[in-house]
C-alpha cells in the first residue's frame, strides 16, 4: 500500500475533481492523498458532496506547491481555464508530475489561445513542455514525461473518430463539418441560466457556434495529422442529460471507399488499444453505450448518393473527456499499463 | 356554432390525433365531431388518454367513410404510413377535404416511396391531386383545395430554413448537410425497445442515417426550388426529451455573405406569415422556445474561416411538425386566416 | 376589443409571470397591457424571454402604482415573498384590482408568517382584507371583491384533495399525512447549486420536511373546514422534471368507507366546478394529465387492511397552482364565467 | 486467477443480469464464466447489449443445471416471478450455490406469494431453506449458506430505513405508513406503454397502491422485528429517471425522541457495516448520491408539533435493491468480506 503513488487534485470541487476521485478510488496503484480547493480549503469534501460520505473524511486542502509536494507525486490540475496557466510553474519546479484537465497548455500559439479564450495565454516555454495527451494517437510521447495537458472534451471524441481517415488519406480534410452535442455537465458546477434545470430540461439548444475555444485545438491537431493546414466547421449543442458527448461528423470520401473500408482502417489503427471500440456496419454507438466508462465508441456510414461519411463518436464527457483519460496519462507518464484502473464497465441503463 | 366547420380525425388515438383534438379544442371555427380509431372503436377516447376525462366524452368510432361524411366536412388521417394509401380515395369521393399527416402522398414518386417506404405506393392520381402543404411557401397553392399532403416534420424544420437560402442562390445547393435530432415523441406511440424510458433517458443516439424516408421528401422540395437535382446528407438524432426539432444545416455560402444578408433575406421571405420567426445576429433558437406552438424559429451563423453557415432551425415535432400545420391547411384549404386557432404562446419553462 | 379588461403584471420576467402572459394571451375578455419587473425595467420581454419573439413586443415597466393604474384595471402580483407585503396597499389604493400570487397575505396570522416566511409580515388591516382564493372553495368569497391572495401550488393540490372528507367526516383529521412532489419550476427561475441541471437530473430529493412555508397555509384551511385545530405532517420532494406536482396524502378513514363513497363525495362535493375531475376506482392521475391546464385530478385508494385512505391529488404548479387559479380568481372578481379563458386541453404527451 | 469463484448468471438479458456483470468485473475473486438466457441462448450478449462490446464477447446459454455445474460454484438467477421457483430445486440438487433475486422465495407463506403475486408458490421445502438476505439485518444467518433469496428493491430501502426505530421501540409499528417513489428500470427492459419515453417523461404516476408484491415481504419483516403482527400502507410511484429508490417513512414517535436520538440509534445498529450512512441532523440523501453504488443513505426528521418522524432512505434499486446486494451475500455465502468488489464510489454527477 505504501507503494501506491500518492496523487493530489487540484479543483476537487469541480465535476472533474470528483470524477477524478471517484476513478482513482479504484486504481490498484495510485491513491488520493490531497484533495485540493481554493475556494473551499478547510472544509470537508464530503460537506458538498454528500455522495462522498464515509469514502473521503478528508478536508480540502489549500494550493500550495510545497505542501502538495510533501504529500503526493502526481497533481492533477482540473480548475477553470486561466489558473493553470499561472500554477503549472511552481508545481514542475517542486519536482511534481503535472496533468493539466484545463486548457491552457493545449493550443501550442499563445495567439490562439488568447484569441479563443479571451484570456492570457501561459508562458511559452511550460506550453512548449506539455504533450499533448489524446492517448491513443499520441500515448507514446507521453510515457515519462512530466507534464501532459489533457486534450479537451469535445476534441477527445471529434479527433479519435477523425485521425484515421485523415491520416490515411480517406476523407478530403477541407470538407469536415462537425456537429458535436454535450451533456449538461461539461458546462461545470457553476449555477448559472445557463445550466438551470427548468430552461434545459426538454429542451435542446445550439451555443457558441463556430466559435467554441475547442475549435483551435482539433484544427491544431488535424493540421499537424494532414500535414496541411486544416480548418473545420464546428458545432456545439446542450442535450438534456448529465453525461455524454457524440460527434457526428461529415466529410468527402476521396474515391470509393465503403463502410467496411473504414472499419478496417479504424479497427487496424487503434489495433492494441483498449478503449476504442469500433462498431459493425449499420450499428452506431449511443452515449449511454460508454456511459461512466473510458471508452470512445465509433461508427460509419458512407453514403454513395452523396460521396461523403458521416463519422458518429461518443464519450463520456467526465471519463475518456477528463478524469478517465487523464488517469490513463498517469498511466503512461509512470510507465504503468495505461488502462489500469479503467477497465470498468459502462453503467447501463 | 352550428356554423362551425365539422372536423372528423383518423388515427385519434396517435400521438398526432390527440395533439389535433388538443389544438382543435380552441379553434374559433371549427370542432371535432368524430374521433376514430380502427383499433379501439366503440372505446371513449378518454380511457386511453385520462388527460381527455371530461373534455372528452364520445367514444372512438370505426372508419367508414359514409359515416364520417354523415359526421364531418374535413378529415384528418394521422395513422402510420400505409393506411392513408387506402383510405383517400373513398374519403374524396364521398365528398369530404382530406389532410393527409401520414407521408403516403408526398412523394410525387412512387418509385421514391417505395424505394425509401418500403410499402406499397398510393395511386399516381392521388398523388398526382395532393398539394404538399409546406404553408408558408406553398400556401397559396393549399387555398381552396379539396386535398393536402402535410409535410413531415423533419422536412417542415429542414425547409424552412433552408429554401430561402436556396431560392436566391445564397448556398450551393450540392454542399448540404443536415444534421437533425428529435424528441422521442416522433416514433409515435406504439411500444417497443427504441421507445424504452430506461433505454433512452440519459442518452443520445443516431438512427437511420441515410436512411430516413425524409430524405426524398426534401430532396423533391429543393430540387423544385433550386432548379436542378439536389441530394442531400441528412442525419436523424433521438433527444432525451418527448417533443421538439431541431435541425442544424450546413453549407458553402456563395460569394460573400453576412449573418445580416441572412437575417434581411430570411424576414423578407417569411414577411407577413406569423409562424416563422427569425433571430438576431449571435442568437439561435431552442426546442423550448417553441413547445407546443406553431412557430417555426431560425438562426445563422456565417463563418468567414470556411465559407459555410451554419442554419438552426426548430420547431415542435407534434404542432408545426404534424397538428398544428395540419390546422393551418385547413384554413387555407376552407379560405380562412391561416392562423386560425393557431395563435398561442409556447409553453415556456 | 376596447372593452376587454387591462391587465398589468408585476414580476413579469419570473415563471408565474410568463405563464400569466401565455394564458391571458388567448382570454377573450383580457388583455396584458403592461408587464413589469423591477429589475429588467427599460428591456424587451422578449430579450430573457425569446419564446415570446414577436409575440410582446412591449418594454418592461417599472414598479410604479400611477403609472399602472393608467394602463391598466387589474394587477397580478407574482413577485417573490416579502415584495407584495409592501406593494399592495399603494396599489390597493390607486383603485386596482389586485391579485397576489405570492405567499405574503395568505396567512392571517402575522405570528405564523414571521415563522414561516422569517420576514416581516404585512400590515394586518390588508391581511383581513384578503380574501384566499382556492377557488372551489371559497368561491362564492372571491366574487366581486378587490383583492385575492392566490393559494400555494402545495396548498391548491392538497387542499383540493383533502377538504371533502374532512369536511364530510370521511377522514381523521389529526391522522394526515402529506407526501408532495414538485417539478423543478417550482423553485423559480433563480440560478443556484439546488436548481442546477446536473445535480437534478436524474436525481429525486427530499427537502424542506416539516419546515415548508406551505405548512400553516394548509392547516390554517383545514382547521377552518374541520371546526378544530389541524396539524399535519408535510413533505416535499423535487421530481427531475420542470412542471407538476402530485400531492399523496394518508388519513385514517372513520367508520367503514369504500372508494365509491370517497369518489361519490367528491364528485358530488365538485358538482358544476369545471377544473376538478375524480378520477374511477382504481384508477390515479399522474401529473402529465394536466400540465399545461388548469386541472386539480383526484383519485382515492381505500385500504380495509390498514383503515386508511391514500389520496392522490395532481396539478400543474404554474397553473392550477399559481397563474391558472389566479386567472380563475380574476374572473371570479369581474364576474365573469371562472372558466373563461382557461378551458384548454393539457399538453399530452 | 484460477482460484476465482466461477459464477453463473440465469437472466443475462434484464437489467438485474447485465448489472450483476458490470459489477462483478471489478470483483477481486469472482468471475462471470456463464452468461446465461433461455430467450436468447446462442447469441452473443454485446449484441443486445452494445455497451458490452469487447468485454463480454461469449454467447448466451441455454438453461441448464448440469452444464452450469460444469461452468460455476455459482448461480444467480435474475428472471422474472415464477421461473426461479421452478429452477432452484434443480439446481441446489447440482450442488450449486443459489442466490434468487427475483421475488419467489421472500415470501415464508405460500398463501401470501400466490395472494400477491397471482402465480403458484415455489415448494415450501425450499422456501423454509431460503435465507432472507437482507444483509445487513440476517447477514449472519447467510454465512455459509447454500441459497440465499436476495430482498425485493422496495424492501431493502425501507426495511433498512425502519428496522433499527422498531427494534427499539422508537416508533409505533401500527403507524408505519411508507411512501415510496423509483426510477423507471425497476419495471426491467421489456418494452410496453408503462415504460414508454413520452409516457413518462416529464410525468410523475402513482402505481399498484395497496396493491404491490413488496407489501407482504416487509410486513413479514417488520413483523418478525417487532414480534407482534404488522401492516403498513404503502404506496409505490414512477420517477422520470432511469435508476434510484426513495423511501419516505412516516410513524408516530413512542415518547419523546429527538433527531439525535434516532441518528444515534441507526448509527449504533449499523456499526461496522460499510453500506449504511446515517445523515446528520438536517440533512437528508437523495438518490444520485448513491447512484450506481452499494450504499442506503438514511436521514431523519422528528417533529414535535406532530409528534412523528420522517425518515428518508435511498438506494440505487439496480445495486443495493438487486444485484449489488446479491454479490454481498455471495461474499457472505463464501465467507468473504461482505464488502468485496463493492467499494466503489457513486458516480455523480
Amino acid at each position: 500500500m505504501s507503494s501506491k503513488v500518492k496523487v493530489a487534485i487540484i479543483g476537487s470541487t469541480g465535476y472533474g475533481g470528483v470524477e477524478l476521485i471517484r476513478l482513482l478510488a479504484s486504481h490498484p496503484q495510485a491513491e488520493v492523498t490531497s484533495v485540493i480547493s481554493s475556494s473551499s480549503a478547510g472544509a470537508p469534501i464530503a460537506e458538498g458532496y454528500p455522495h462522498l460520505t464515509e469514502i473521503r473524511t478528508d478536508l480540502l486542502d489549500d494550493v500550495d506547491p510545497a505542501l502538495i509536494k510533501s504529500k503526493a507525486d502526481v497533481v492533477f490540475i482540473a480548475t477553470p481555464a486561466g489558473v493553470a496557466a499561472k500554477l503549472v510553474p511552481s508545481l514542475l519546479e517542486a519536482g511534481l508530475k503535472v496533468i493539466d484537465i484545463s486548457g491552457d497548455f493545449r493550443l501550442k500559439s499563445r495567439d490562439q489561445y488568447e484569441k479563443w479564450y479571451k484570456k492570457e495565454a501561459a508562458d511559452q516555454r511550460y506550453i512548449d513542455q506539455a504533450v499533448f495527451g489524446l492517448a491513443e494517437v499520441y500515448g507514446e510521447a507521453v510515457r515519462g514525461v512530466d507534464f501532459v495537458s489533457n486534450p479537451g472534451c469535445f476534441p477527445t471524441a471529434t479527433l479519435l473518430g477523425l485521425i484515421p481517415a485523415v491520416k490515411a488519406g480517406f476523407i478530403d480534410p477541407s470538407t469536415i463539418i462537425i456537429d458535436a452535442k454535450s451533456g449538461v455537465s461539461g458546462a461545470g458546477r457553476g449555477a448559472s441560466l445557463g445550466t438551470h434545470y427548468s430552461e434545459l430540461n426538454e429542451n435542446f439548444k445550439a451555443y457558441k457556434i463556430n466559435k467554441h475555444q475547442h475549435i483551435p485545438e482539433i484544427e491544431q491537431v488535424l493540421t499537424d495529422i494532414a500535414g496541411e493546414p486544416v480548418v473545420t466547421t464546428f458545432t456545439t449543442h446542450l442535450v438534456p442529460m448529465t453525461r455524454g458527448i457524440m460527434s457526428t461528423m461529415y466529410a468527402k470520401v476521396n474515391g470509393m471507399k465503403s463502410n467496411e473500408d473504414f472499419i478496417s482502417l479504424y479497427r487496424s489503427y487503434y489495433e492494441g488499444r483498449s478503449f476504442v471500440r469500433i462498431r459493425p456496419e449499420g450499428i452506431w454507438p449511443s452515449t449511454k453505450e460508454v456511459w461512466g466508462s473510458n471508452y470512445c465508441d465509433i461508427g460509419f456510414s458512407v453514403d454513395e448518393r452523396t460521396g461523403r461519411v458521416t463519422i458518429v463518436s461518443v464519450i463520456d464527457n467526465l471519463v475518456k473527456g477528463a478524469a478517465g483519460q487523464a488517469i490513463q496519462n498517469m498511466n503512461l507518464m509512470l510507465g504503468l499499463d495505461e488502462t489500469l484502473g479503467l477497465q470498468f464497465v459502462p453503467a447501463y441503463p
